[in-house]
């Protein structure tokens, strides 16, 4: 028993989700306890530290095989100081957050963001699992990403490597504001919040479509129409696919990764959508770079966040 | 003198250049032989060799200093495995370079691919130098480019990362093939020959500009015309300067890299031209990602390649 384990936090608003993995990025244990956010800064703080020695007290390791703890959250960090300079969703400004645990674990403490943790995830023990370099996509109420290559998160120089939601690409024309505030983002079309838009202005400029009868419209209702033959929400998922696929292209020339992996609520729509976006892909894309490539769904949902912050001990 | 160099070689179809740079990426030395294409394989792999070794002793550096020789080559090459599988301009098919050289002079030796490696030479050598992370177009004939991530080189999974100029980014409304077969690359609009081509569809459309005056239109004579105030000319450039801009965008929220560096023959038009493209990476890119981020002329111009093959040896 003396092989070593990671330990890997994800640490939401409401919980904080700590798991165990192996050095192969197998997940064996995960625990979940409250953020407890409302009692402040501290308790977070025991909470993450609480909750890590926790997990493995009740496992069949010991403490002295844990490697290390990473740690995902959302925020703007100072990634090689572990230090958060702000959350925004928790009371979080400007906190050291890998010199306290560090110093109440007496661990080694990686610390990143939730994206790129969450592709780091799939990428060492998901969809990704034995490929050097993936690029993964999140596609949720905003579109994340992350990209590995050799087996290393491309952080970039103000943390923003990764952030393919925000590749401008849809036309002037054409295009709408993100909320970033420029114009024409990926995320403006290819998010579920980008398709329900698009649904609401079909059914607002009276196009005909089964849409109109819903009241509280989702991702999934625009899909499900476009699977039953609806052309108004077919042209929706096709926009969606459609410059969903042109960023793929994008970033299959200038990245060149073996593997895209697609997750989020939007990737639940399954091979009707994954379809449309390879066609895409081939088209524009330049041949050799989608020789051999391929392009998987994402395959640990939830726990790709813990995964992918136990994998910051061995790749970042 | 125990301090060690680094040789670098840059294999073109007639001319092969050879020189010497301290760990530093300062070139000390170079020198030219004809490569002698037409006396076959075996010459010109005796010459490369040849060269290296006449190079370290016309120096005052010892062969015993010699760290190792980088080679910068036009082709399809396995990197890892330095065989050249392939060379647009030389007998070189299916020939083991690498373990030719290695066997040779009795010394380490990387092969890369011609852009990647002027693209390297600038970030190590040029007008990246001492920046982490550079993204180099190359903007000539047709756009290259390379990428380098915390002093290393993306290859990609099938070498094709950093290939700039295939990045789809016209849209289809307004795009022509690229010499790839692909649409809406970024060296249909944004390379020397994609501004001649638009000049040219100018004068025959009957724009009127200053360049129906002149014979055989070059890329000099569209920037000229166009600082001179010829609207027709201005809008070519604009065009060219957008679509570039744009691509800088995609790639900041991808690679997030610190700096860029424009270089090749269209990038001789200067603040011009570089003015109109910060303009257009300022209104797209989110503004994280432009946070620090600059875009530099390079300047090593045809001594990036030597710089960036010697430089192989630390960076790949």
């Amino acid at each position: 028993m003396s092989e070593k384990i990671y330990v890997g936090a994800d640490i939401g608003g409401t919980a904080i989700k700590v798991g165990i993995c192996n050095e192969n990025g197998d997940l064996l244990h995960t625990f979940e306890g409250p953020t407890e956010t409302e009692q402040g800064t501290d308790r977070i703080l025991s909470n993450i530290a609480g909750y890590a020695r926790h997990i493995v007290s009740e496992s069949p390791y010991s403490w002295e095989q844990v490697a290390g703890l990473g740690v995902g959250i959302a925020g703007f960090i100072d990634i090689p100081k572990g230090f958060m300079k702000f959350s925004p969703n928790l009371p979080l400004t400007n906190v050291p957050l890998k010199d306290y645990l560090e110093a109440a674990l007496n661990k080694k403490v990686r610390i990143n963001n939730d994206a790129n943790v969450a592709a780091l995830g799939e990428a060492w023990g998901g969809a990704g699992r034995g490929v050097g370099s993936c690029v993964v996509y999140t596609l949720g109420t905003g579109v994340g990403g992350g990209i590995v290559v050799d087996g290393r998160l491309i952080e970039g120089f103000t943390g923003m490597g990764g952030e393919l939601g925000h590749i401008s690409i849809v036309p002037d024309l054409e295009a709408i504001q993100c909320g970033c505030g420029k114009m024409g983002c990926l995320e403006t079309v290819s998010s579920a919040t980008g398709i329900i838009r698009m649904a609401k202005d079909a059914v607002e400029r009276g196009d005909r479509t089964s849409l109109t009868a819903i009241e509280k419209l989702t991702a999934k209702d625009v899909f499900d129409a476009a699977k039953s033959g609806d052309e108004a929400a077919q042209r929706i998922v096709s926009r969606a696919a459609f410059y969903l696929g042109k960023s793929l292209a994008a970033v299959s020339v200038i990245i060149n990764p073996q593997r895209f992996i697609l997750g989020g609520g939007v990737s639940a729509a399954g091979e009707f959508l994954f379809a449309q976006v390879r066609e895409v892909f081939r088209k524009y894309a330049q041949d050799r770079a989608q020789e051999g490539v391929d392009i998987v769904a994402a395959e640990l949902g939830n726990n790709a966040g813990v995964v992918g912050a136990a994998g910051l001990l061995l790749h970042a």
